[in-house]
């Protein structure tokens, strides 16, 4: 954590509510194991499907607007991935959040690769007005879609997208997360939003507090789609918890999963089966007791 | 076997002629590693491949028109899965399916999430005049296709389709996957067809003979795509054998693979990786040995 | 090797400064971690990206060409493969491809299938005037490209495509690649390109220098996607280097992992973990110092 100090910081109390509520979506989603479907890119759909899978929920994948509709009035949240577009995206993923959005439906966005491509960028400026719950992103991500959607008030500095990779440190992006995550609340019916920045140490911010998660290992970003696989399971979560909740222990449950399975792999392949492994075999006291950094206000 | 009794059953003897058609199918594919061809959904299209090649065979995927039916004249017979739809499917799969039939062409139906969306409801309505060999799926989806091929005399019951994941017991679906089987027959040159419903227990009928297939493990749920492997295996063994014994072959295949790999796994990641192996190692007699588990009539 | 003997060919000596840039290459990947995007099929687009992951790279994967063009500028090379074809890619190809050469942005082509389908076809040809830098494909591919590209004199016999599979020697496309691989250095600013032809044995030319690269293993078939990832990592090596020398780090790294993997697993499923295990953990020195015999002119 190249930025967060003890004295800028304090672990959540062992009986801090939102460690009981993490818990609890952990146990939550083995008990009731939730759809929640995805709309994602070609590259990582098998892994987000089986680490929806893995750690409890059960998996869709859909493209048209027809399934999506159909399924989401069945399914506890939604998945959407701007990863890899086809033409027809352009118009059916307005559509679709139009209709997520009208019914209420909970949905996660994964902004992958902000600010390239003509296409990507009218497809993500067009989601502000019918925002998701929860945004999944790197920093430069993050960054970009705050610009996208015109929230940034210009103090923030970075890099600039370097395709799929983040170029910026998660610190870089939290006047970015921030807003975007207020931005969420203020567009949900009970005002309630999240924004999770992936990075060595994760940031997860509901607008007001900040939370840094550290852990996780760098194998991590030595297999395609861990991030992706996040953002599918934060959608498993937010079937069973508000958007903060789902946000904390779908990145809790990853770093903690990356641990193990880097402890138990020679290689990306086999962190890759030992990840999915892990995703399973890990209880939620684990996930809940974890180190939660709070940035002292 | 929730309704399945010992009453009501017999293994098939160790010398039925299904069996030895069943371990003659296993031979030959190792034997000719035919090509069986799929238009398959975008999560487990790897899983599919892999699975056919672990099977002995070999693998072409393909979406235009053009490719499907070029190749279709090389290769011994297709496999159609209607998962993750875009929206020039409508058209394509007509033109395919009309120009498989018209061939004589063997191919597999796995009519995914059947009775969700209107586009995959025009698909496979559409499909009902130039039918498959072999349709594989699960029981909600073959509740759904007997209906929409207006098959049905309204006697199931069913709790309707739930995304991908059916909520209904394979015996729910008897009536449907006979009257699918006989329409399938009733189409084909040879007046041969099978229906293969996938569950705790699978179910294979031709419309007048059933089979109930016993074993598997629960693990193959925690994965994605094992019924849609299954579903591209039984079209490799349909290059070499009869739709009835390609379906009994495949399920049995992947039930004692599905065995072999939760006995060397721990969890879902080395469970795939198990399950392909398994997939490969498993020896035709272990497969036309199995449990068959006939109705007495 | 079927036709090559100790008379025809001599292995490069240790010092050979082609060891030197191949040495080069692989230390360079690592250090540098570039990224290489991807244009490729469905069917082992996670393979792709893994494996450029695992070789030391970055992977970013699109499909319109917007992404494509504007990645391209941030990116030291593109893979593209026209395995799994979309209606819109026949005009979308065609810009892409035309965007790259105008730009003088290096670009790897796998012809999957070539010979097959009137879409691909039509593809294809209209790339003979942007050419790429580097060829990967099997034998009946370079034969079919060959041909379509019209640089045939008439001369190679080939059992035609049969699907993805090639049905031909490498050796019975030595004219063809020889041909393609002068065709593409007419095309390029700098005089270079080269071809490399997947078998048994590997043959990579650059149209007048020769090299065929035994080793690997059988089992490199049976797990589908080792020549798109083998692509996709050549055009990860292409970001450092020219194109002979990708094409040879990349298929002598493929051939060491695959003899790797062969002896680690017991099975395809263990394969391709261990193969990606491999990738990740063979040396410079290894790549550099395998066997490459030249033909002697």
């Amino acid at each position: 954590m190249s930025k967060a100090t003890t004295a800028d910081h304090h672990d959540l109390a062992a009986d801090d509510a939102l460690r009981m509520s993490i818990r609890r979506a952990v146990l939550d989603v083995r008990a009731r194991t939730p759809l929640a479907q995805s709309f994602t890119n070609f590259v990582t759909i098998n892994l987000v499907a089986n680490a929806q899978l893995a750690a409890g929920g059960t998996a869709a994948m859909s493209y048209l607007p027809d399934d999506v509709i159909d399924i989401a009035a069945m399914c506890g949240a939604t998945y959407i991935n701007v990863g890899t577009l086809l033409p027809f995206y352009k118009d059916a993923l307005g559509e679709i959040t139009a209709s997520l959005h009208e019914a209420g439906h909970r949905w996660v966005l994964d902004p992958v690769a902000a600010g390239l491509g003509a296409t990507r960028t009218a497809i993500l400026k067009a989601m502000r007005d019918t925002p998701p719950s929860l945004v999944r992103a790197n920093a430069s991500e993050v960054i970009a879609l705050d610009a996208l959607w015109g929230l940034s008030d210009g103090s923030d500095v970075t890099d600039g997208p370097a395709g799929v990779e983040s170029t910026d440190d998660v610190d870089t992006a939290l006047g970015a997360a921030k807003r975007v995550a207020k931005h969420l609340r203020a567009g949900d019916p009970d005002g309630l939003g999240a924004v999770a920045v992936s990075g060595e140490t994760d940031l997860v911010t509901d607008g007001e507090r900040v939370f840094r998660l550290p852990g996780g290992d760098m194998m991590m970003t030595k297999i395609t789609g861990a991030g992706c696989a996040l953002g599918g399971v934060a959608a498993t979560y937010l079937c069973v918890a508000e958007p903060l909740v789902a946000a904390l222990a779908a990145s809790l449950l990853f770093d903690r999963a990356g641990e193990r399975a880097a402890a138990e792999s020679h290689g990306p392949g086999s962190f890759q089966t030992e990840f999915l492994d892990a995703l399973w075999a890990i209880d939620a006291d684990t996930v809940s007791t974890s180190t939660i950094l709070e940035a002292n206000r």
